[in-house]
């Protein structure tokens, strides 16, 4: 009754099998099996699709007839996806079924760089990716880029990222243009949230929550099974919403934001007070003397990280108390920030949340590194290109 | 393709036009002209929808052919909405349409009930309402029951309510067995978020909140055209999310309560310093005069509501850095609660959030009365009797 509709749920029906025959479509999608014969040779004349032999060593097989199933072709798209963080740039090419070609790491020339000198470090980047895997960069149907900051993602509009030298940059349109390839952006912690959903434990929740630590604090939303954006490219700013009033300063000049007690720069900002701590030098070296400090008894240390934990834990209970998700996937790589990580963080979460007499949401950590917040990245491109692909057999057909 | 699926887009279709041709449903739909036909048939032989002349006198009219729209049958089912609160209950009756065939508020036996009581207040009041309206109890398909506290609408099961002297009832159960007819329970703030989203501004908007001020603090969260309940019935606890560390102790026990800084009870702990204010007596009267001493220059009285403002502008600050909604509705009937409505608060709010070069939220405040949080739970039993009415046809077409 709706072909758009059919297609898009045969397609997604057909990747969440991984390998599946049309009847079972029909079945599965309540979809008749003459539209589906008809849809799935669409999606075959396009080469979105293929048909494979069925392994017929299973108990059910049988003899005598042709036994085919469907699956997504891999070779119809390929895709990257980029995780822009503090020092470099992590990437990883999928092809359309999801494989991983290849990944790399490399260094960007500085923390903060103008948009287009950003836009030149990615395109040089996913050049020497493809190359890598024995493919040339016009190959590539579509990037998708995780960044810090507010980000608008329908438009990849950044309004202001702590990697970018300047507000408001139009970041879609100048990677799509310096790239050759549609690029789509999105906040890192969205993407990692994308990440779960498609890669990780999200696959079996419809509604959780990802709050990622890194020198600030981020937080993806999936409620009914989508990711939650919000309607002006900024919600999500769990790392500003206040927990004192008139409290602590914070980087982005308000007062009393959550990352003002958790953040790297928060915990050094008290620390000068701690013994063995040097007053300036690198922040890493620095949390990890802090560290130190109070696993060996420092008073004052142990009063700095048991405040920052105190604090995250209130703002988890806070976020429980709102959205009452299945599942909270707490992520993040630096492993120098397992104060907050700690059992007495999650029990005190847990105590601080409205008490009913059914188990709270379960907390899960999750240390992944960069490359995973890159498949994020590049399952959004996969999501967007199928997407695009899709509009133009509407087109095409109508 | 998917009957269910079509039945229900053309059901909603329907209400949502008010009246409308087959054509147009078809049109709008993308649902073929024959199985609108044939479904629109379906509907018709339930006596879910009826046919009416078009109104002959427009522009585009022609002679010679009989004009026929679609529209829902007001007569189909008959539906009541309750809302349970602190001294009262109040109720309406709604026919399929959603017109209000009647209306009425009667006294609670007191404002904490053994659930049997309430049980037999709300069936007594259902039965008197009908009666105002010329009908009998018998005929009622559905009773939606907004409540205070922490209710898992799916199954009616209230873990706790400020109206209720137990804790964990399944008062949906109970009051279905009471009443012999099919009862829906949700939280009272959801339920005005079903109200906006029928018949107020949120028929404008798929993401918005509803923040209830009352005795306590509610939340109804819609995201994505939907409400958003969250996954063990506890969700949208706004009144509970914690503002301040270890902060002033809470109706619930927990301390730092946003409604521990905001409530009524919160404003009165602290009145005892302001000059004029009764030591005990009527909690309305008591806060009346709170206002009147603030209102007439009495700096502690000032103090005390002033705080409580900027906490509020707190709390809702922090719900638009997470939600990034495009609308948020101040719902509540308490005049009395204009602290918490004040521009001042409105603009304390705006400079707490993450800014952008993107206008802020709008924010609206919407002083209606108990009966329009009634006329939310009526919607919401609409909703659920048309569900119950599509399911039979599914099942009897099957």
């Amino acid at each position: 009754m709706q072909r758009e509709y059919g297609r898009r749920t045969l397609l997604h029906q057909i990747r969440r099998a991984g390998r599946i025959p049309r009847i079972e479509l029909a079945d599965l999608t309540g979809i008749s099996r003459a539209t589906v014969t008809t849809i799935t040779a669409e999606l075959l004349s396009r080469g979105l699709i293929e048909e494979v032999q069925r392994d017929e060593s299973g108990p059910d097989s049988r003899r005598g007839r042709p036994r085919v199933d469907l699956k997504i072709r891999g070779a119809a798209h390929l895709l990257v996806g980029v995780k822009v963080s503090h020092h470099k740039l992590s990437l990883v090419l999928l092809d359309f079924e999801g494989e991983q070609l290849a990944a790399k790491e490399c260094d960007l020339p500085a923390p903060v760089n103008a948009p287009e000198a950003l836009a030149d470090a990615i395109r040089d980047a996913v050049a020497h990716l493809a190359t890598t895997a024995g493919r040339r960069a016009e190959e590539i149907s579509g990037v998708g880029v995780g960044i810090a900051g507010i980000v608008e993602a329908t438009d990849g509009f950044v309004h202001w990222s702590p990697s970018l030298s300047v507000r408001n940059v139009d970041l879609g349109a100048l990677l799509t243009r310096t790239l050759g390839t549609p690029c789509f952006i999105d906040n890192d912690a969205n993407l990692v949230a994308v990440a779960e959903q498609t890669f990780g434990l999200g696959r079996e929740h419809k509604d959780f929550l990802v709050v990622t630590i890194e020198s600030g604090v981020g937080l993806g939303m999936v409620i009914g099974g989508a990711l939650y954006r919000g309607t002006r490219g900024c919600g999500a700013e769990f790392g500003h919403t206040k927990v004192q009033l008139n409290g602590a300063l914070c980087r982005c000049g308000q007062r009393g934001c959550l990352e003002a007690y958790v953040a790297d720069y928060a915990l050094l900002r008290e620390a000068t007070l701690v013994s063995g701590l040097p007053p300036t030098g690198d922040p890493g070296t620095r949390i990890e003397t802090l560290l130190d400090a109070a696993r060996t008894g420092d008073a004052t240390a142990r009063s700095i990280l048991d405040r920052a934990g105190q604090i995250f834990a209130m703002g988890l209970a806070n976020l429980v108390n709102i959205f009452d998700p299945e599942l909270i996937i707490l992520a993040g790589e630096q492993m120098q920030l397992d104060h907050l990580y700690a059992d007495a963080v999650i029990e005190a979460m847990r105590k601080s949340i409205v008490q009913v007499d059914k188990p709270p949401p379960e907390v899960v950590v999750h240390k992944w590194g960069d490359l995973m917040w890159a498949r994020g990245a590049a399952a959004y491109a996969l999501e967007q290109v199928s997407e695009l692909a899709l509009d133009r057999l509407d087109e095409d057909a109508a």
